[in-house]
């Protein structure tokens, strides 16, 4: 057996998975430190695989359905990599196609969707207390559904982004740290600075910072987050990166000042959010349909942003990291400055950092795939090792020419 | 060889099917008893297959198209599903993206899509006098294409539902009685009420009470269709209605009162839709363009529904079916009384009946395969009987792992 | 080994290939001729295959990426059926679903969504002097990340349309052209009109006539460019023309007279175009967002158009070919002339090359895959050879039920 390809294998066998066969991946917090783990060791064994021509498609048929309630290019297209990774074929479940009425039908939209649905993958993060809670619901149905034998199987739903979390973007960072920094172990005491930083757009979501907390401290990491005041995430998610840090042995700690959220940092993650408060009023205002209201809080949150245009991350403040070498990362479209325009970073630093941000956003198609495939698989380091021994090629070539590990 | 998939096979080889090898799928009554058998007992393999993680995958590449007129998401997911199950791509023909100017050009667009596709599947049910008239000249189109060398192949066309009928939700239904009453001949006697009731909505297709009593009245059942007056169906279909019972020694018949179509029924099916004359005059509305004339024949046939309120499937209705059990069937979605708001049928009817109707529609995917399967391949039996020797599993597993049907 | 596919594959063993393998087909005339006849004899070679129930999956898993910035049925699908008949899913980029913000984050775009693309398919046509220049910047932002490690793998760009030229559509024209002239080598010395032709619709692009002119005149064809005085097509591409038929010894011409274009021809091409200085002028309008400008642009350029509605492909004009005989080609759709609407040709000549117009746009999806196919593959030979070996059905057939070529 290959050698790469057995440590991956060996690594799995040492984890205890017992929970994950046939669950979702809804927040990272659910999830034990081992299936966290087995998500990064399955993404990297898939990764490896591919890049040795070998297939990985375990299913001669099935669907992935998505259903994205925002604009998306990264995820949608991480989501399709990964189900076609599987073998598995995307359909989109567009709303405005379909005869859908938000809410009421969850149970029933669930059934018609998921016949012969493998995974389901949802975007809904636009509205403060309904993504999550929507996605809880699909789960429920599709759960009732397979109690009831109208499935025949309960389909995996991965939560593409909601309004709590962002488990695919954060888990493909975290894969990047460790690479980056030469495994998971290595990640102890370093410090991650997640802050706020400035952006003349409006609206953006929480799930990354609340994800980034929310997952970051269990490594044993220093986490601090920083945002101007009046930008305070969700004070559940606070709570849950102060108890993970305290099991992990790394602290949570906040502050008002960019600045000290940099000195001395090994990892920088300046990306702007809404105030969890605006949101939430937001979110109000859309259900009354008060689009002049709307139009007012949008003015004000954009005036409040103004206020802190000095939130960016400069050459200046990385030079106060660790080193003056603090990773960059960001979860992209990033808005960088340009002249006469402010944003979150400046153009000289995202220009440095450009390959590493693509290789960070690399990531989460395998880390998409791994979801999947650990929900499917009771055994995975026995698929693994079996899709090794199948050999067949991802991309056709004549036996004489297979490489060793074919 | 595996006992129930023999069933099925022994089945399928007493059944007459000369006909349906590389024919279209378009109203059920152009289809003999045996080959309507065929797609139940067809269907029922492939599902059989699939729950026992066997592929049935029979294309290792192919196209199937699908042009959807209307919103759709059942409809759009089980043929999505049901090519998947074959090894077909879904390709959607999205008349905004694509440069067609509608009806003029059907014989170029049914060339243009087809160089490559087995399947075709249309969605066009909007306008009285066009859905089917449309699908006929696609078919011709495709005929031609063929005779004439630019077409390599002709791909089977399946009516997605049309102006006059709804196949694939008919047949799924139809299969859904054959498991509740334990068999094709079990449905003999039984009466079943295809009843219309309120909506608060308007225009909805005439395709499935059309397509019900085209369908139901072949296997000896008493068919009553029930609706106000002026609800009236096409004229000729139900001269087909009447054709079909006389030959299956079954009954058609018609009411306008609700409670004496539920008299004693087995099985009951309340849905709105409007008066066929309305629907005449809104296509030619359409055509003239005249929106205001548009608009005061809505408000005019909402008058007329909101006449007919009572029209509503209740607790108390269901008391007087036959032993105060009628199966109650709808194709979804259903508009489901709230208070305040009437409804085709009672909330705590439709919540008890939900999972049957969930079921009711999970057999769909399965008949569209069912109908793909058996216009593609001349000897459908032995392609059953080779995909269980072939065994290959549709998910990953080990070889020692597989099941005594694999 | 089948005789018919032995021929292809000899033919292909003659052809020096050297520079294909792992580029990308962006404009004919960047391919050496050994390189177009390749593309031919492969898309043969597929078609033949296909057509004899040969897979031709080479892909095990893979995505197909298409990005169309303009309508389309045509190329849409023959994109679509290509990528199917390798084994590649289809995953579109709809840039109104996504966060792209057109232009400034090509490079990000294109990284994002190659992470598991085999190839990317970009329709660009819209504007002078940016579809081409787009599909360079997306080329060589590809390059970049397969050099930095962030792709691992170059996905190969596919031009399905460009603002300078059309390379699927001429290529498939051609292919055409082989097959009605019974090879390559007949088609030297024969007269090709490429002549506009007056349609009602405005703003036409002009990469079907300069991909014509570009291609045609490789072959040691006569091609007579012919259109009004004030529908110049770019100068650059004219240029290219003159150089290729120096080259392969034949001739490129222009002239303000339909009549004599079709003077003697044997294959006339008559399609509408704008002006390229009124394409040049529409571009800079619409990125000033004038929008009244542009309307009045729309109204110079249809009176324009109406001067010249005798250019017209006739009866009349046909019967002044060579023997009263040429080939009539289009990309379709055509503006087909109707009682009181002018267009680019006579209904009845329409009608009567109707099943030759299918044909031609029928070779697209093969020429396409051909393009894919000899990116990807050192040894195209030999894997026709292999694929042939392997014998796997297209469409599920029993062992012994397979033709001797299986």
């Amino acid at each position: 057996m290959d050698k790469t390809l057995r440590a991956y294998i060996e690594k799995l066998d040492r984890l205890e998975l017992g929970q994950m066969y046939e669950t979702d991946f809804l927040l990272t917090w659910d999830k034990t430190l081992d299936e966290l783990k087995a998500v990064f060791t399955v993404a990297d064994a898939l990764r490896y695989l591919r890049q040795n021509n070998l297939s990985t498609r375990v299913f001669d048929s099935g669907l992935g359905v998505s259903l994205f309630r925002d604009r998306s290019t990264r995820t949608r297209f991480s989501f399709a990599a990964a189900c076609n990774l599987l073998g598995l074929a995307v359909q989109d479940l567009d709303e405005e196609k379909s005869q859908i009425a938000h809410g009421e039908t969850v149970r029933e939209t669930a059934a018609m969707v998921s016949f012969m649905a493998d995974v389901v993958g949802i975007r809904d993060d636009l509205y403060i207390g309904r993504g999550h809670t929507g996605q809880l619901a699909f789960a429920e149905a599709v759960s009732q559904g397979k109690k009831e034998g109208v499935l025949e199987q309960r389909p995996t739903l991965v939560n593409l982004q909601c309004d709590i979390d962002h488990p695919t973007q954060c888990m493909a960072d975290l894969l990047h740290l460790i690479h980056e920094f030469g495994g998971i172990e290595n990640l102890k005491g370093r410090k991650l600075a997640m802050t706020w930083a400035y952006s003349p757009s409006y609206g953006k979501p929480l799930s990354v910072p609340q994800g980034v907390i929310g997952l970051m401290t269990r490594f044993g990491m220093d986490v601090v987050l920083a945002h101007p005041e009046g930008y305070e995430v969700m004070p559940q998610i606070e709570e849950i990166a102060r108890t993970n840090a305290r099991e992990s042995g790394g602290s949570f700690t906040r502050t008002h000042s960019m600045q000290e959220a940099f000195r001395d940092a090994d990892i920088v993650y300046p990306k702007s959010w809404a105030p969890f408060a605006a949101m939430q009023e937001r979110t109000e205002l859309c259900s009354s349909g008060d689009a002049k209201a709307m139009e007012e809080l949008e003015k004000r949150l954009l005036a409040q942003n103004a206020r802190h245009r000095s939130w960016c991350c400069t050459e200046e403040r990385l030079a106060a990291t660790k080193n003056g070498k603090a990773l960059y990362l960001h979860c992209l479209p990033a808005d960088v400055q340009s002249p006469g325009r402010g944003g979150e970073v400046e153009a000289s630093v995202f220009e440095r950092f450009r390959p590493l941000l693509y290789k960070e956003a690399g990531y989460k198609p395998y880390v998409i795939a791994a979801m999947i495939f650990l929900a499917k698989f009771r055994d995975p380091a026995g698929v693994l090792r079996a899709l090794e021994e199948r050999g067949r090629p991802r991309k056709f070539c004549a036996p004489e020419k297979r490489t060793p590990l074919l």
